[in-house]
C-alpha cells in the first residue's frame, strides 16, 4: 500500500482512484491536491510530498506510525533532495522543509503548520557562516522551535510570546522588528530550556525526529477536541481523516528580488476581467496579511520584475483555465524566482460573482447552466435593494441587532408613529425610519412613507415583515431590547442608550443590524447587462412558473419587470385597509340588516372594480390569481383593548366637562363607541388564526364574495372590451371541506356568468381554492372535483400543520428552539419537508388523480425562498409566487432545482 | 316474468330470491313480504296478493302498466276470489280490497292507502238489502270515493272534508258520529259530483278499473315530490320503486263479536315477558289511534272472548319466536275471527331493551352477540343519569333550547356565581342549578356543587361541557336567547320571561331542553342486572380496551366500577387550579429568578405526589396515564380584560380617597395588580391554542415537568412499596417535532430513574406522547423511536386538522354550517374519518413501522363517542379513554365495533 506520494505522482494518485478527482481529495486532502494539480500543470511550486489520509486514519487506529509509512517518507524525503540539490540535516546544502495538515474539507483555523523544520544549531550557524543573514536565520530558527513547541509538545503559544515580550524589555524595543540577531537568538535559547523545564524532553535537534514528530502532531490534531467541535459545528464527518503535506521552503525575504503577495486573477469587487493583487518586497507571506507594511498594488510589480509579473499573470490564466474559476492566489519570489504555494477559488462580491459568470460563458470556459449554478440566490438579492455603503458599515457603530425580515439598507430620521412618517415622509419629503413597537393594518400609510421599518415585537412573518417584503421595504423587526416612549417620544436601547424621534438612524435589513446616524448607502444595479442575462439563461433552463404576488396595480407592474409571468396572489383585503375605503367596510360590518349590509357592498362595488382593471392592464396576456376575502371582519375594527380604554377615558371626562354641550357630544361618542365595542366583542374570537375567516366569511356572508366576483368580472369585461387579455383565476381560501369549496364556488360561477352574460362578453376564467389547512390537503381528491387549482398557502399551512402561531411563536418559544437547536430551519422560513412538506405531496397527488390536469402553485411565502423553491419543483407544481423582489431569486432558485435534480424532474423523485 | 305473487306464494318468491330475505324485501317490500311471511307462519292474515317493485319499475320508465302485469293481477284477483268465496263487483258476495303502497324501506307518512275497493251504488245496496248495517256500508263507500278521489286523482283531501264539513252543518251535529246513513250516503253523491266537476270524470263505478287506477296511482306515487324529498333527506336510494299489496278487506265494526286492536308482545315500557295492549270492540283500527274513544287493556279481551285472546297471546308468541324480538302487533276481530293486519318490531325504552335482550338469550331465542349488538349506546347512557318523569315532561314547558353536551335531568334553583352556587349547594343542602354565561377554571367548585349547568355561550366542547361530561353533571350550554343579568340577578329569555335567582329550573342534558320549575325527575338503575350481564358480554366481545379519562382519584374509582381497565387521561393541571395551590402556581408563574420558581414548585410537589398515590391506589394492577402539564400558563391567571378593568376601577377610586391610609392601600394594591398585568400581558398570545404550551413549556421551564415526574413517581415507589401495584405512563402532549420529544423525555426519564434509585425500588413505566396535531401523525414514524405509546388527543387534532377553534366555531359559525348541512356531523362529536382519521391512520402505520408493539389508544372526547369507538377499532387501535360516565357505552361500542366488523378485525379492512 502506498501511503506517500511526491506532488509529481498525481497521474499515479489518479489512476488509483479511477479518475474521480472526489477520490484524489479525500485520499490527498484539499490542500494537497490541489498543490499536486499545480505540479502536474508546469506551475511553479516548492516541490514536496503527501502522506495520505489513509497513513492517518491507520495512526489513528493503530495508535501509532507504521515502519512502512515512515519507510515510504523517508524515501519522499530523498526525492525532495534529490529535486532541489540539498539534505536534510545537511550543513553544507541543508533542506527546510514545512509540514502542514490538509484535510478533505478546509477547516480554517483548524490548520496545524510547522515551518523550518530542518534547522538545528548546526545548520543555522553553518548557513550564517555561508553569508546568510543572521537575524532571518535566527528568526527562522525560534519560529521553528515555537511552533514545535505548541503544535507537537502541546504548550501554550501565549507562553513563548511572554518570552518574546521579556526579551523585547530586556532589548528596550516595543515590537520584532526592533529584536537584533542576537536577541532571537537567545530566544531559540530561552525557548528550548522552556521546552525542556514543562514537557521533560528536549526539542529534537535530528531533523529526522523535527519531521516524524511534526507528522504525529498533524496526524493526532484531527482527533483534538477543537477539530472535532469543529466538524459538529459544519457537519463535516469524523471518518475522513487528515493527509500532511510537506514541502521545501521558499522565502521572500532573502532580498529585494524576492517578494511575497496575493493576486486574484480578475478584479474581486466588479468582475472585471484583469488580475489585481496586493505584494511586498523583501518579506513574509504573513507581513503582506497583518499589514504592518504598506502593500504595493500587483501593477507595480510589472516595474520592478517584469518577466515575474508576465509570469504570474501567465499562471492565473492558466490556473483559471483549467479550475473555470476566478483564482485567489499566495505566492513568493526567492531570488527572482516565482513559486505559488497556494490557489484556490477567489471570494468575490455578488456583482463580481455575476460578471465572471457571464463573462466565462463568453470566453468559452463554462456552460450557460454552470454560469447559472454558480450565482447565488442571495447574490440576485443584492441588486435589489440599497446597500450601506462597506468601508461606511466597517466603522459603524451597531447598536442593536433584531430579525432580518427584509433585506436592504434604511436611512432616516426616527418618527414613532405613521402619521408622522407620513407627515414627514410625504409631505415634507424627508427620509424617515417608522419605529414602532410592533405594526397594524392601519399603519400601512405610514410603512409606505418610510425608507425603512424597525419594531421591537413580531417575528419574520408579523404584520410588519410581510407588509416591509411585499413592498421591498427594508425591515428589522423583534428588537427585544428597544424600547419605545410615546410619552417622551424617544427610543431607549438597553435602558441607557436615548435616541430622540427625529434622529437619524440606519438599518440593514439584510443582516438584522440597527446602526446610529445616517450611513451612506450604495444602489447596486438591478439593470446590470450581466444579471439580466444570467436570469435569461435561469428562464431557459426552469420549469417552474415564476408569479408574484401583488395587490396593487404599481406591484403588479413592478413584478412583471421582474420577471414574474402572472400573479399568483391578490389579496382583496388589502384593498379594503386603504383610508377611505375602510369606514365604507366598517359600515358593512356594523350593518343591523341585509339591506344596510347591501348599500355598504355597492359603495365598495365600483372601488374594487377600479382596483382589478388596473391589475388586468398591468398583466395584460398574464393569469392573475384573486383571493376572495380572508381575514377576520374584526381585524377592520378598532382594537378591543384600545376600545375599552377610549370608553374608561371618556367616562372619566364626564365628570370634567364644563358644558351641557361638551358633555353631550362626549355621550354621544360614548354611545358609537359601545356600540363599535359590542360589535367588536361579538366578533371576537380565542383564536382568531382558526376562527370565522376565508370560505366560513363567504358562506355565512355570501352577499360580500357575490360583490367580489362581480367587481372582479365586470373590471375582466371591461378590460376584455378595451383588447386587454384577461385571465382571471379566482381563488377561495381557507378551504377545509369540499362541501364549502363546492357550496360557495357554485355560487360565484353563477354571479361570474351572469355579469358575462351582462355584459354580452366571454372572457376565460378559472376557479380554485387555496390550499392552508391540512384537512383541505388530506382530502384534496375531493376538492379537486371543484377546484380547477389549488395554490398552497405555505404560511397558515405552517402554522396549522405545527400547531404553531407565528406571530406569538417568532416573537416567543420559536426563537428559544431555533436557538437551542430543537429545530433546525425556521418552517416560516423554509418549507418542513417532512410534515408540511408530505401534505403538499399528498395534495398534488390525490389532487391531480381526480383532475389530472389540476393547475398547482404555491403563494406563500415559501415561494420565494430558494429551498422551498427547490422542494416545489421536486413536487412537480406548475408555478411558485412571491413577492415581486423575490421574483428575480425565484427565477434563478426554480433553474438551479432543474440544475440539482439533472435534466428533466419528470425523472427525479418528488 | 312473474310480478305478482299470493300471500301464500312466499316459498316461491323465496327461491327465486336464492334464499335471500334481503332480496324478498326488494321485491315484495317490507310490508308485502311481512304479510306473505305471516300467512306461511299459518298466522291468520287476510288473503291477499302483491304486485312487485319490478312491476313498479317497469310502469316507472314504460309511462304506463304492461298488459303483462295486469293479466297476472286479474289471475291473483281470481284466486283471491275463490279463497274469500266471493267476487270482485259480485253484488252478491262481493270481495272489497284495499290497496296499500310498501317499499322495502319503511317511509312513515309517504304511504298511499285505498281502502274499500269493490264498492259501487249496486254493490252497496245490495250489501245494505242484505241485512248489512247501511251507515257502516254507506260510510265505507264514502271513505273509498274520498281516497280515490284524493291518492289517484289527485284531489286535495281537504276538499273532500269540507264537504262533510257542510253535511254536518246541514244536518245540525258537531262531529261525524253524528251523522246517519243517509247524510253519509249523500256525501258520496256529493263527492262524486265534485269529482267530475273538478277531474273531468266520473269516479269509476267497476271495481277493476277502481283496482287498476289505485294500483297507477301507488305506483306513480313513489315519483311524487313529496316521496323524493323523504327519500333526499333519509338518504334512500331512488330506485327501490314501491311494491302494491291488495288484501281482502276485513271489518272490526260490524258488531260486539268484532273489535280491534294493538298488542305488544312484551313490556315496552319494562321488558316483562307479558304481552299488553290495547283494544275497542265494535271500532275500526283507526279509532283506537284516534283516542276518541277510551280503549280497554288487553287483558279485559281474555273475559270477552277468551278463545280469540289465548289465540292472539299464541300468535304473538309464534311471530316473536319467528322474528327474535318483541312484536308491535295490529289485529282485527271480525265475527269473533281473528286476523293479524300487522307486525313489526315494537318500540320499547331503553330499560326494555336490555332486559329483553339478556331474556332472549336465557329462552334461548337469540345468541349473546345478537343481545349486545341490539343494545344501543345511547340506551345504556339512559341508566346513568336521572332523567325527568315522563309525564311531567309531556305537561311541561319548554322554555329554552341549548346544546346537549352533558346527558341526565338537572333541577334546582337558579344560582348566578359560583360562589353563590357552592354557598346553597353544599352549606346549605339545597339544590341549585349554575347559570353563567360561560365558565372558567375558578367556576369549578360551584359546578361541583351544582346539580346542573345552564349556560348563554359556548359550544359542544367548551369549559363548561367538558367539565360537566367529566363530573357526570347535566349540562346545556350555548342557549343563545338567554341573558344573564348580574345587576339584577335574574335571567331573561327572548326579553321577555324573566326568572329571577334562586327560582326553580329544570334541565335536560339528554336534549338541550331547558323547563321552567322544578320537574319530577327518576333515577335508573345502573346497578340493573340485565345492563349488567349485556356489558359483560360486551366484554368478551371487544377488542378495545376501554379506559377512562379521570383526574382525581374519586373519579378514578368511579371509572373502574363502570368497567375502566386503566386510566387513559389524567390531566395533572386539574390538580393546579384546586383553591389553596392556584396561588403557589401563581407564585411559580410570576417568579422573577429560578430560585423563586423552585421554591414554588416544591411546595407543589408534595401536593401532587399526594394526588397521585390516591390515584394509583385507586387503580391497582391498572396502567394510569398521566398527561404533563399542558395548557397555557396564562390560564392560571386573572383575565387581560379583567385585570384592566379592575386598574382603571381603582385608580377611579383613587381620586374618592378621603383618607392617606385608604390612598396607600389603593396604591398598594394598583402596583401588584399591574405587576399581575405585566405577567399576563407578557403571556399573552394571540392564538392561545396554537401558543406556548405542551411540551414547549416543559422545554422552557424543564424544572416543572420534572418536579412532575418526581411526584410521580415518588408516589408510585411509595405505593409500590406498600403492595400495590402500579403502571405509570409518562404522556408528554403537544408534540409536534421528534426533536421536542427527544430533548424532553430523556430529561424526565433521567429524573425517573433518579427517584426510583434513591427509594430504592424499581417500577414498570413508560414514557409517550399525544397525537393532537397534525405534524405529529405526519411524522409519527420518527416520534415511535422515542415514544413507547401515542395517544390521540383528537379534540386538538380536530382543531388544527381543521383549522378551527373549536371553542369560537361551536358558538358561531359550525352551528351554521351543521344548520345548513354543509357538514353532516360535528367533527368535535365524530371524528372525521377523511381527514383527521386519515392522519390517525397514518401515524398508527408509521409508528408501528419503527416500533412494532406500539402502544396506541385515543383519549379525546371521542373516546366516548360510538362512531369514533367503532373506527378505533377498523384503525387497530388497543384502547379508548373516555369520562367515566361514557365507560359501559364505549365497552358497548366496542363490541358492536367487532360485530359488525366481522368476527375479528385482523380480517377487516382498517
Amino acid at each position: 500500500m502506498k501511503y506517500v506520494y511526491l506532488f509529481s505522482e498525481v497521474e499515479e494518485v489518479e489512476s488509483r482512484c479511477r479518475g474521480s478527482w472526489e477520490a484524489v481529495r479525500s485520499l490527498l486532502g484539499g490542500k494537497g491536491a490541489n498543490l499536486a494539480e499545480m505540479t502536474r500543470l508546469g506551475v511553479p511550486v516548492p516541490p514536496g510530498f503527501i502522506i495520505t489520509t489513509d497513513a492517518c486514519l491507520d495512526y489513528l487506529s493503530d495508535g501509532g506510525m507504521s515502519k512502512d509509512v515512515w519507510q515510504q517518507a523517508l524515501e519522499a524525503v530523498k526525492a525532495l533532495e534529490q529535486l532541489t540539490d540539498s539534505r536534510l540535516g545537511d550543513s553544507s546544502h541543508p533542506l527546510m522543509v514545512s509540514c502542514r495538515s490538509g484535510a478533505k474539507i478546509s477547516m480554517p483555523g483548524m490548520m496545524d503548520t510547522i515551518l523550518n523544520i530542518g534547522l538545528n544549531d548546526e545548520v543555522a550557524q553553518r548557513l550564517i557562516d555561508q553569508g546568510r543573514d543572521s537575524r532571518f536565520i535566527y528568526d527562522c530558527y525560534r519560529r521553528l522551535v515555537q511552533m514545535f513547541g505548541n503544535v507537537v509538545l502541546g504548550l501554550e503559544d501565549d507562553l513563548f510570546e511572554r518570552l518574546i515580550d521579556a526579551q523585547r524589555r530586556q532589548a528596550g524595543v516595543t515590537d520584532d522588528s526592533g529584536l537584533e540577531a542576537e536577541d532571537w537568538r537567545a530566544l531559540v535559547g530561552r525557548f528550548k530550556q522552556f521546552i525542556r523545564a514543562h514537557t521533560d524532553q528536549d526539542f529534537p535537534s535530528d531533523p529526522y525526529d523535527q519531521l516524524r514528530m511534526a507528522t504525529e502532531a498533524v496526524f493526532k490534531s484531527w482527533n483534538s477536541k477543537r477539530a472535532i467541535d469543529y466538524r459538529n459545528a459544519s457537519r463535516i464527518p469524523h471518518d475522513m481523516g487528515t493527509a500532511v503535506n510537506v514541502q521545501a521552503m521558499v522565502f521572500g525575504n532573502t532580498g529585494e528580488d524576492s517578494a511575497t503577495g496575493v493576486a486574484m486573477s480578475r478584479n474581486a469587487a466588479t468582475g472585471h476581467p484583469e488580475a489585481e493583487g496586493d505584494f511586498l518586497v523583501n518579506a513574509q507571506g504573513e507581513d503582506v496579511v497583518a499589514g504592518i507594511r504598506q502593500t504595493r498594488p500587483l501593477q507595480e510589480l510589472k516595474t520592478l520584475m517584469p518577466d515575474v509579473h508576465q509570469q504570474l499573470l501567465e499562471t492565473a490564466q492558466k490556473l483559471e483555465r483549467h479550475y473555470r474559476n476566478m483564482q485567489d492566489i499566495e505566492f513568493t519570489i526567492e531570488g527572482g524566482k516565482l513559486y505559488l504555494l497556494q490557489t484556490r477559488d477567489g471570494k468575490r462580491t455578488a456583482q463580481a460573482e455575476v460578471r465572471i459568470a457571464v463573462d466565462m460563458v463568453e470566453e468559452g470556459l463554462i456552460s450557460k447552466e454552470e454560469a447559472v449554478s454558480r450565482v447565488k440566490p442571495a447574490q440576485v438579492d443584492f441588486f435589489l435593494h440599497p446597500q450601506i455603503e462597506l468601508t461606511a458599515r466597517r466603522q459603524a457603530q451597531v447598536i442593536a441587532t433584531g430579525l432580518n425580515v427584509s433585506p436592504g439598507a434604511g436611512v432616516g430620521r426616527i418618527a414613532l408613529d405613521s402619521d408622522t412618517a407620513e407627515q414627514w415622509g410625504k409631505q415634507e419629503g424627508k427620509d424617515v425610519i417608522l419605529v414602532r413597537s410592533e405594526t397594524r393594518p392601519d399603519d400601512v400609510h405610514g410603512m409606505l412613507a418610510a425608507r425603512g421599518i424597525l419594531t421591537s415585537r413580531g417575528g419574520r412573518t408579523s404584520h410588519a415583515a410581510l407588509v416591509a417584503r411585499q413592498f421591498g421595504k427594508p425591515a428589522v423587526v423583534g428588537v427585544a431590547n428597544m424600547e419605545i416612549s410615546m410619552e417622551n417620544r424617544c427610543i431607549r436601547i438597553d435602558q441607557d442608550l436615548v435616541i430622540p424621534e427625529g434622529e437619524w438612524i440606519s438599518i440593514d435589513g439584510g443582516t438584522g443590524e440597527v446602526f446610529s446616524g445616517k450611513q451612506p448607502t450604495v444602489i447596486p444595479e438591478f439593470e446590470d447587462r450581466h444579471l439580466i442575462r444570467i436570469l435569461r439563461w435561469a428562464d431557459e433552463i426552469r420549469q417552474l412558473g415564476v408569479w408574484a404576488n401583488a395587490d396593487y396595480p404599481r406591484d403588479a407592474e413592478r413584478a412583471r419587470a421582474y420577471g414574474a409571468e402572472g400573479i399568483g396572489l391578490c389579496r382583496t383585503e388589502h384593498m379594503f385597509f386603504e383610508p377611505e375605503r375602510l369606514p365604507i367596510v366598517r359600515s358593512m360590518i356594523m350593518a343591523d340588516n341585509p339591506r344596510e349590509r347591501r348599500e355598504a357592498l355597492d359603495k365598495l362595488l365600483p372601488l374594487q372594480r377600479r382596483d382589478f382593471e388596473g391589475l388586468f392592464r398591468a398583466m395584460d396576456g398574464c393569469p392573475i390569481t384573486i383571493r376572495l376575502i380572508d381575514p377576520p371582519l374584526h381585524e377592520f375594527l378598532p382594537a378591543y383593548e384600545e376600545l375599552v380604554l377610549q370608553l374608561a377615558d371618556l367616562k372619566l371626562q364626564l365628570q370634567h366637562h364644563k358644558s351641557i354641550q361638551e358633555m353631550d357630544k362626549t355621550l354621544e361618542e360614548i354611545g358609537l363607541k359601545s356600540e363599535l365595542l359590542e360589535r367588536v366583542e361579538f366578533l371576537r374570537e380565542s383564536n382568531p388564526m382558526l376562527g370565522l375567516r376565508g370560505v366560513r366569511l363567504g358562506i355565512l356572508y355570501p352577499d360580500l364574495t357575490k360583490m367580489q366576483v362581480r367587481a372582479i368580472f365586470e373590471a375582466a369585461c371591461k378590460c376584455a372590451g378595451e383588447g386587454v387579455a384577461v385571465h382571471p383565476h379566482v381563488m377561495i381560501p381557507l378551504t377545509c371541506h369540499a362541501a364549502e369549496l363546492k357550496a360557495q364556488q357554485a355560487e360565484l360561477e353563477k354571479t361570474a356568468k351572469a355579469v358575462m352574460r351582462e355584459r354580452d362578453i366571454k372572457v376565460p376564467f378559472h376557479f380554485g381554492t387555496m390550499i392552508e389547512i391540512p384537512r383541505a390537503a388530506l382530502t384534496a381528491g375531493e376538492l379537486a372535483e371543484t377546484a380547477e387549482f389549488f395554490s398552497f398557502g405555505t404560511n397558515d399551512l405552517t402554522q396549522t400543520t405545527f400547531g404553531i402561531s407565528r406571530d406569538d411563536a417568532e416573537s416567543g418559544f420559536l426563537l428559544d428552539y431555533l436557538r437551542e437547536d430543537v429545530l433546525e430551519d425556521n418552517p416560516f422560513d423554509t418549507i418542513d419537508s417532512n410534515g408540511v412538506g408530505r401534505l403538499m405531496k399528498i395534495a398534488v397527488q390525490d389532487g391531480r388523480r381526480t383532475r389530472p390536469d389540476l393547475h398547482v402553485g404555491i403563494c406563500g411565502e415559501h415561494g420565494g425562498d430558494p429551498r422551498s423553491v427547490a422542494f416545489c419543483h421536486d413536487l412537480g407544481l406548475d408555478y411558485v409566487s412571491c413577492s415581486p423582489f423575490r421574483v428575480p431569486i425565484a427565477r434563478l432558485a426554480a433553474a438551479h432545482a432543474v440544475l440539482k435534480a439533472g435534466v428533466s424532474r419528470k425523472g427525479a423523485k418528488p
